[in-house]
């Protein structure tokens, strides 16, 4: 099944311990299009400015992401976001964001776009992820993120949208600060009482956690000796996640083997998006690489039962 | 096999927001001893004050714990501490703390306690711990635990501690603090150049990660609706991991699978302890609810293969 994916294409500015890069591609829909890229086809749909060029697109080509939707506006500026990591590397301090040509964004999809079987509204203003999804008649898997910056100032909007979803992926502060509830498990719930079947908490360097009609899963973060640069992890996870679950076809979202395996395939892929800065590790990425690390995961969390006397 | 835990022995008053309790039997070496009592014979070492009675011997005795070797000061009291936990439940503030006859405590151990194969040094000042385990000549297998205080104010006799134990129990903050390194996983590694074969860290409401030879495993903590009172969770823990693994015999230090039980049963023990106020729950904890638990681990966190095409 095609996936199709909305939200930012960006240049980032990253400082962590570990350097630093001055001007390298990224956004939510790259980092998303880039990890779904190893299970399914994926279009990509946002605004760059006439500062986006070859180099760029040749990242995106590389993993056969489909961009003819990507829009030039022309005279514009592909939004920019410089952010710093301290030792931790948990937090993110933005320094500059400068939103160039998604100021006023209003997503045009193509026909190809729209007819996606499954489709992410990455991190974007909550009334655009809407009128994105009700373009999008084809879908039938719709994924969202969002952040704190919506919740404080378009709550309603956001509560509208997240109604509208099967998917809701959200850290847990996140997840808190949207139902008001300090308790994990009761902010899930509280969630996919607004309407999602299930919601994925990501825990950045915990892990992430599933909620659905069915239970509770979790899985730990791939333990990494030095983690260069943390920005993308997010949609990474959301990407493989998503990717995976639409080459299994109808009826993967509401199949908790299949959820489940969503759940590593994302661990995966967001492990090794950190691994360095930007989009560098998963530009050269391969599948085998990555069903490795699915493998490890398999190892890593498995324990068997207490053998019968 | 048999199981001696030294530690504290302890009246709690606590207060989280779900309500209140002015004097109930706490202390690490009890929480671990109720924990462990589950698996194995436990004896637990520790001074009480003349305000130490029946009815605290008798939580102790309900689940079969040996209190031999509980010393009674004459006219003094038994150590005591007040707490309170904020809604998040995940910081206690410490309101007060009365040493009493722990001001001058040096452990006497009888020579059933002495000649226990597995030890439980649970968080007291480290010379203390380290003339315990030289006490305690018939250990085969030593589990440690920690505080900040330990490592700010006694570092280098905690060190030389940790390198006479083979298990280390400690939260990711204080393994952090310990070695100096911001990365869990290289602090796991440095903790484990100073001695003990595996290091446990404790991860509060993400749940635990195991770190030996053989490599990485880690358990997400029991999803619960309501957390009455986190006091004694990673006592109870150890409690239920020491315990597994005192009853599996010989070199079940060193056996993977046996190791992960552990992680799976300490877990278990730490999500009922939380469920009530102080021993409340584990109290009246059966058998029969343990290994439930211990299934619902298993259920989620298992994930299968991808099959086959």
């Amino acid at each position: 099944m095609s996936l199709c994916v909305v939200g930012s294409i960006a240049f980032d500015a990253v400082e962590s311990p570990f350097g630093e890069r001055e001007r390298m591609l990224g956004g939510s829909a790259v980092h998303f299009s880039l990890a779904a890229s190893f299970f399914t086809d994926v279009r990509v749909v946002g605004p760059v400015g006439e500062d986006f060029g070859e180099d760029e697109y040749a990242v995106l080509h590389g993993r056969a992401v489909n961009t003819d939707d990507i829009e030039t506006i022309s005279g514009g500026k592909t939004f920019f976001w410089r952010g710093r990591y301290e030792d931790n590397l948990n937090t993110a301090h933005t320094e500059d964001t400068q939103l160039g040509v998604f100021g006023d964004f209003e997503p045009k999809l193509s026909e190809a776009s729209r007819s996606a079987e499954t489709l992410f509204l990455a991190n974007i203003q909550p009334d655009l992820q809407r009128r994105v999804n009700e373009q999008c008649e084809g879908a039938r898997l719709v994924g969202l993120d969002s952040m704190n910056l919506w919740i404080d100032t378009a709550r309603d909007s956001l509560v509208q949208t997240i109604d509208g979803v099967d998917l809701l992926f959200m850290n847990d502060a996140e997840l808190r600060m949207l139902t008001g509830e300090s308790n994990l498990l009761r902010a899930a719930r509280e969630a996919m009482g607004m309407g999602p079947r299930a919601v994925i908490a990501k825990q950045g360097e915990y892990g992430a956690a599933l909620f659905t009609p069915e239970g509770f899963f979790a899985l730990p973060a791939y333990p990494l000796e030095t983690v260069h640069d943390p920005t993308g992890a997010g949609d990474s996870f959301a990407g493989g996640f998503l990717g995976y679950l639409a080459s299994q076809g109808e009826g993967a979202g509401e199949d908790e083997d299949v959820l489940r395996r969503a759940m590593a395939y994302g661990s995966t892929l967001a492990s090794f998006n950190v691994e360095e800065f930007g989009t560098e590790r998963v530009q050269r990425l391969t599948r085998e690489e990555v069903d490795g690390r699915f493998d490890d995961f398999r190892n890593m969390t498995a324990f068997a039962a207490v053998p019968s006397a």
